[in-house]
């Protein structure tokens, strides 16, 4: 048997993701398609809008054969370390190819690119410096470094200002750094841009658009036409059961009472925390009664949004710098759920897989597996703040199995 | 001016320390009376019911003339510590004499106590000592060690199983060993005792009592007859602002998020928890849906009710062993409210106090203060948790003023 890996959030799923993966099964010739998807706490630190169990249902529903879990360190962490875990464990379960979905739809270009890089490391680096010395921001400077190194080069290179163009990038570069076997493969993604609203002509929309709708009408019905169905049926039942879907706001008085329970001194223990910024996060949560206030107070030239809710996410799950200490490596794969055909190529396989395979977390002392648990346990905690009710957690949830 | 010093928590304000003050002021001929009261979270591990703001009106509405502030580092210690701060607060600020209620009522068998202990003093830690080893408790110890002792005594001495001459043995016993000036006096207790259920045809219900009863009834009217008009109406105010007065139950979600949110070593770092029980803390918070559950799965033999709350007191507002370092020496005098003669006081004394008055925390760095400002931070996020509304912060709030 064949497996091709994806790497996912799910956040929710939806059309583009089927077509994704349907797209990723074909092209690689597959028998099984595996996918790696983030848990409780995503790229951009946010929390999922609905638990990974739903969001593993969704995948299974709809072409994913097998759905591991992208460790809390990669998860939340910046590109480079994502796509070293996402592909290193697609690697460990023994794909043979990856496939993203890309801008630019062909593999040829992101080769040339990489290589390109690799050739020029040096003055690559060098123009980069220049850049960030004129005082504008760093992934700015990395972006015009490139486009002037792009200049000299006669093959054809992707357009690093895409955002999905720069996370194939990573994925390739970080397969080539690490001397994996894996070989990757694009998509062409179709229509939707990534944070376009959502276009009621179309039955595709981005996961950005989606969730805005969501959180703007509080109602599910705009979304209708981007979702598969039984996905539809997943988030109505999330809807009925937990009131509303996950997002910051949700988690908001825990959040701050998070943050004020420290010393600024304190703060700086938190993963992904800089120093600096600790008064700031501080006197930004006593003076707001929302997350988007508190965010709109710390939001600066400096600090982008997404960097700081990287932050805000580690002091949420309580993760310190210790904690997080960025191993690249992950020590396990662990299973959220199967379908039959998954279930057939992990009896066929998992002896030969190159990291021990975990369906239960029973009882365990790996610290990178505690900091999922915590992390999960954390997103309860939240989501039965707001709605009084339990989500599932790790020690009592096995693998789905469809 | 001769002013006359009384260690309270008012939690709440009734009619037993109406006449305690009374009797304070009466029988020491003192033109003022000031009280040393703790701010939100007591002696036994507890949040208050009510704010302090609220408290210190009720003090000074029914004859105190000055409300200063017991630091968290000695309103939430044990009694030795307690009583250090309490005593040296009220040298502090000028007081000749301090009067605290007492099952015994006079003040000579509190100082016969004293001097036996003080006297047989290695030969009542050898009896300690004794007792601890046949396995019966370290209070239990010290109880029978000085029942043992005080046979042989001759002079009249005080019962140590009745809490309130407890506390005041400890209040002289601080007094005296740090030299200080202040001389102790006893005001005898009217009929409640200290635990007991109230009794309809009295005036007078310990404050346990009375306790129990708002949290029992959800209503304020089986306790109207025991507290001062004026106080009756500060809780019916509150009960109309906030809903419900304050117990850990209410502070539940937060505790539980603020336990999680640690490994079972990092729980170690926060004061008085003892190396050992970090685990059952947090398997108890993973089982629990309630602070009841959680506090009934944690008892045992070794830990009382009392540590288990201080333990938790500290988990909450997220004080460190290494922050709460038993400093043995208030820093400040903190005035929380003051009547016309109270102020009279301060304009005439205040440059002979031994210690900086302060009124405003506006912006402080001494740490003793950091910590009350922490507790009422968090005491504040606890209260807008269950109620939704805010309550006054140290930052924004001058002493009260009657």
């Amino acid at each position: 048997m064949n497996a091709v890996g994806v790497v996912v959030e799910y956040n929710p799923f939806h059309n583009g993701h089927f077509y994704h993966i349907s797209q990723s099964k074909e092209k690689s010739n597959a028998d099984v398609v595996i996918a790696v998807m983030s848990g409780h706490f995503l790229q951009r630190g946010e929390p999922a809008v609905i638990d990974k169990w739903h969001r593993t249902k969704m995948a299974l529903q709809n072409g994913a054969d097998l759905v591991i879990e992208l460790p809390y360190v990669f998860s939340t962490g910046h590109a480079t370390l994502f796509s070293e875990g996402a592909i290193q464990l697609l690697e460990a379960i023994g794909c043979t190819n990856f496939a993203f979905g890309s801008e630019e739809g062909t593999i040829h270009p992101f080769l040339n690119t990489y290589k390109l890089l690799k050739v020029h490391e040096e003055q690559y680096n060098a123009l980069i410096k220049q850049y960030v010395a004129t005082g504008i921001s760093y992934p700015q400077s990395l972006y015009k470094a490139y486009e002037e190194l792009r200049e000299t080069e006669q093959s054809q290179t992707i357009d690093l200002s895409k955002p999905n163009n720069i996370l194939g990038y990573h994925y390739i570069e970080a397969a080539k750094r690490l001397n994996l076997r894996i070989e990757p493969m694009t998509i062409p993604r179709i229509q939707a841009g990534f944070h376009e609203d959502i276009n009621t002509e179309s039955t595709i929309a981005s996961a950005t658009g989606i969730r805005k709708a969501i959180f703007e009408q509080q109602s599910l019905e705009k979304i209708k036409q981007f979702v598969p169905e039984e996905s539809f049926m997943l988030l109505a039942d999330w809807q009925q059961q937990y009131s509303s879907f996950v997002q910051w706001e949700t988690f908001w008085p825990y959040l701050r009472f998070a943050i004020l329970r420290n010393t600024a001194e304190q703060l700086t223990r938190f993963a992904d925390v800089s120093e600096g910024i600790e008064f700031a996060l501080i006197k930004a949560a006593k003076k707001s009664n929302s997350f988007n206030e508190f965010m709109t107070q710390l939001k600066s030239k400096r600090y982008t949004w997404t960097r700081l809710q990287r932050m805000v996410t580690h002091i949420y799950t309580g993760i310190t710098k210790e904690q997080l200490h960025y191993s690249a490596k992950p020590s396990y794969i662990r299973l959220l759920g199967m379908t039959k055909n998954g279930q057939a190529y992990l009896s066929q396989y998992k002896k030969q897989f190159q990291l021990p395979l975990i369906s239960r977390v029973a009882s365990t002392n790996d610290p990178m597996l505690l900091l999922d648990i915590r992390a999960t346990d954390m997103y309860a905690l939240g989501v039965e703040l707001a709605s009084g009710k339990k989500i599932a957690v790790d020690y009592q949830t096995p693998p789905i199995r469809l």
